[in-house]
């Protein structure tokens, strides 16, 4: 049960008006409905597909918000953060389109796309090849580090309060859009890592109308554990997992505190979906999911009689795989 | 030049009115701009994915609309049509949704992915293994004598006159939105086999401050060939293509005669550059596109010149392409 948090929820006026800031950078993404696969679930399903957002996933729209955040002498020393990829991608474009540097901490093992796409908008990258205490510890440790050397500004990658208010726009976007459509939505479903996505999503769908569900990848529901605990909790982190996106083992902080604004269920997806749901997005729908972007429709797969007779909206939050590994997963 | 043609091109006002008749059931397809690709070729470069429409092309436009053209009893007594591939998808569907009885005729080499999913619609399908004089007129023949057995309505894949202002849907769809990006709109790209997509778009974009571009697989350019001659004229129809849905090697009479209305420039592309541009589409769009969907953008990449300093708006009209075939062309 919600109990009462220290974090004020920011008016829907607000956020309306930070999107507004946002929208000369990035794309509106489409709201697809899902027709195939409503008919197998005998519900009505739609996709967000942030997939097709500017830098290949949604991360672009707080990362540049963000930064438009920076006053004049930030921005003229730079920022640095660190980013399983995501987030670096999105960051290293905004910097580039506003002209601030943008310094990343990269874990070795991020996928090639990422590293080389952050680089290609000029960023500096610096991979981390320390894996402990987690992948994402070890690298938030060195960007610390760096920012006080180099005195660039430090920029969480999930858990900042004005980032998150950015990552909102995803939900207000789709909330016009179902709106216009004159869809009433029962089931909303994000993708959950640190949980900025569905922080965002969760001051945007603050009526109890909307369910919302954080969907995260078996062995790493750090957000699923607090909701049940009512405290911050680590999941153990140590399962094989092919969402290089989702690998924080606790939700960030403040978004553990927005969410508990509202009634959230946490999600966890056995990796087994994961696949099915690139290759349904593949062949149904020609749109290329990375596993962490598809795990909402994983979700679908593996929970279909949670959504039966029902309206559920997955946001499928990113596109960024690497090319080989993805032609291998869909021809299998 | 072109010179005064027999066909009465509709007004605004009646295709706006089609437009409205088929939405409920078609797809709002993004016009996305492409950022690197407009950096390259030092222009600015919007891509209109059709390819995300439902039944991933753009010919389920036009196929609900003839279908909700028929009379009660042409609707009781079913329809007929030979198609490679997309229509064949398309008619299907629509067939299914308004619970009509569709017969298709395709080539036996059609690729699996679109012969399946129409019967996947519950279609009735006849594979053509005759390939003289063309494929396409072999199974024209066909459907034809078909058609004349059972007393099925015959709907012409590309060339019938309701499905043209059908088609018009995709351009009238676009010049919204770029009215609501204010973008002014100096080049059009439309991939073209029988030409149903580009008579549909000069239909709206008919006062010369755009200039309208055929992009057809070298080898099937009968719309260039017809365009420079003044009359209709048949490619050769002898090069391997790639371009499964571009294989008519003369355009229809009645594309051919509603095109002559504008300035249309013909526009043909080399094999060699359609896997580029699918690659391009997969890494940098997240897009899954057909090689016939991509060949506006593989124009991009021939003849990059020719767009520099302009905006420049590409349609990609599908993505049905069998997945073995698609995970080979990018990983390679």
């Amino acid at each position: 049960m919600p109990t009462s948090p220290s974090v004020t929820l920011p008016e829907l006026k607000e956020l309306r008006a930070i999107y507004n800031v946002q929208k000369p950078y990035t794309r509106v993404t489409p709201l697809i409905p899902l027709e195939d696969l409503s008919n197998e679930i005998q519900g009505k399903i739609y996709l967000k597909a942030e997939s097709l957002q500017k830098t290949g996933a949604f991360k672009f729209r707080g990362a540049i918000y963000r930064l438009l955040q920076l006053n004049n002498n930030e921005r003229a020393r730079g920022v640095i953060a660190y980013s399983s990829g995501n987030f670096a991608r999105g960051l290293a474009a905004a910097g580039e389109i506003l002209n601030i540097d943008v310094h990343l901490v990269m874990p070795a093992d991020a996928p090639k796309i990422k590293i080389q796409s952050a680089e290609a908008h000029g960023a500096n990258i610096k991979l981390c090849h320390e894996f402990e205490p987690t992948r994402e510890e070890a690298a938030a440790q060195l960007a610390h580090q760096l920012s006080q050397q180099h005195g660039l500004t430090l920029l969480h990658p999930f858990d900042d309060p004005e980032l998150i208010k950015g990552q909102s726009a995803v939900a207000l976007e789709l909330s016009d859009q179902l709106k216009e459509l004159e869809i009433s939505c029962d089931n909303l479903l994000c993708p959950t890592g640190g949980g900025s996505l569905i922080a965002g999503s969760s001051m945007i769908f603050d009526d109890k109308s909307t369910q919302l569900f954080a969907v995260e990848a078996e062995g790493y529901e750090g957000m699923t554990l607090s909701i049940e605990k009512g405290v911050r909790a680590r999941a153990h982190g140590k399962t094989i997992s092919s969402c290089d996106a989702l690998q924080a083992i606790s939700p960030g902080k403040n978004n553990f505190e927005v969410i508990r604004h509202t009634e959230v269920i946490g999600l966890p997806v056995k990796e087994s979906y994961i696949n099915q749901a690139i290759q349904h997005a593949a062949s149904h729908l020609k749109l290329i999911l990375e596993p962490s972007g598809a795990i909402s429709l994983a979700a679908l797969f593996q929970y279909p009689e949670k959504f039966r007779g029902q309206t559920t909206v997955i946001i499928a939050s990113g596109g960024n795989i690497d090319i080989e590994r993805y032609a291998d997963i869909i021809s299998h």
